[in-house]
């Protein structure tokens, strides 16, 4: 059997929303390497497999980019069944294009399987759709590591703004974004551990988000927009522990 | 057994891009209610329930979204296990949220099982990343039914940009992006069928796109942005019958 790397997304932590695919490449896989926020109970559903944790840790030296994609080359050349295991989906600021043009340039073949990613997801399982008839007719989604001029890239107030990675610069984020004329009454919400049992969501607005609580351990995502302002009437429906601050 | 509407994403068409999740609600289903785009072997997926095709389909007479709103709080109430069955995400352009907000003020249990959207997946399965470093460290995705000022939401070159339910309007979509500052020289794609075996994809400039093919009966997504240009490497990978214009 030849050898195939399968770049595949966990989804937002919930093994429920993983794909059939996904659980189809897990359970075939010779090696799995896997992210630092994909949970255990995900890698565990593949039990053949070798199980590598190249994930970055803040505050821990981590593994360079570099040498996961070799490890990924070496291991397809090696005619193994490879699961690279990333959160959400892997084309969504997961890097997943570097690894697979290292994979196409090697000659490895490869194979994206695609995943329900955290910047939808975990607005919905709090009660926020991204986008809304007559509130929002479309979404972007950022980076907030940086949160820098890639802020000014949507006009404000006009597309709901979901920032993935920004938890750790809310207070940046949201000065920034009223400096460029979001409102400052601009509802917002903060979703951690999306579909996990301890998910816990904030909702207040630009304002408030500053002083909103943080959590360390479980992956944020930010919503930013009307829609955020939806959580207060479709959230109960989730049966989410609703913090309410802001 | 008390009902439960469920709001599932049936993502971009291909059965094992079905989360476990929405496996099994359709599983379960006493009823189904799907929308055109939903390919026949998804809903076949529900054996057991009584299904109903609540689509719209151009030129032909479509059902009123209220009618599917009462339809699905009625369901609710008689306490059958309901499948609202959407394409991609339900929550991603699909009036999702409207029929949330019918069955949490008609007291009727429901959730939101996210599914893998095709404005992520549509791009990555013909090999092009929504986001990639040094290209595009964000996306936004917009309707295209309008063609209209959401289109000027986002700076010209700064995200990717993904539009869904444009294909008709790609000529005047490549004009106001033009005039609004996007380089003609702008790599653009259209993907049609993701992840079906009819998959294909046309490959070629914001220059070009107004002559680019369109397909009248599958569903198309529109990606513009430097991360387009990728498909050339990375498309190769996914097996994909390319038409190379543009």
């Amino acid at each position: 059997m030849s050898g195939l790397v399968s770049l595949v997304g966990a989804g937002p932590g919930d093994p429920d929303l993983l794909t059939r695919r996904a659980l189809a490449r897990l359970a075939e896989a010779d090696v799995v390497f896997h992210d630092a926020l994909v949970p255990a109970e995900l890698v565990a559903l593949a039990p053949r497999a070798r199980r590598f944790f190249v994930g970055k840790r803040a505050g821990r030296p981590s593994i360079a980019q570099e040498t996961i994609t070799r490890l990924l080359v070496r291991a397809g050349r090696r005619g193994l069944r490879v699961v690279r295991l990333k959160c959400g989906d892997p084309f969504v600021l997961g890097r997943g294009g570097e690894e697979a043009i290292a994979l196409a340039e090697a000659g490895v073949p490869f194979e994206i399987v695609p995943g329900v990613s955290s910047a939808i997801a975990a607005p919905a399982l709090a009660g926020i759709p991204v986008t809304h008839r007559g509130l929002a007719s479309g979404f972007a989604v950022v980076s907030g590591h940086a949160a820098g001029p890639i802020l000014d890239s949507v006009a404000p107030g006009s597309l709901t703004l979901v920032v993935l990675m920004g938890v750790a610069q809310r207070a940046e984020i949201a000065a920034r974004l009223v400096a460029r004329g979001w409102p400052a009454s601009t509802p917002a919400a903060l979703v951690f551990g999306a579909g996990r049992p301890e998910q816990a969501v904030w909702r207040g607005t630009l304002a408030g988000l500053a002083a909103a609580p943080a959590d360390s351990e479980l992956p944020g995502t930010l919503v930013v927009g009307a829609v955020a302002a939806l959580a207060d009437v479709l959230g109960q429906a989730e049966r989410t522990p609703h913090v309410r601050l802001g």
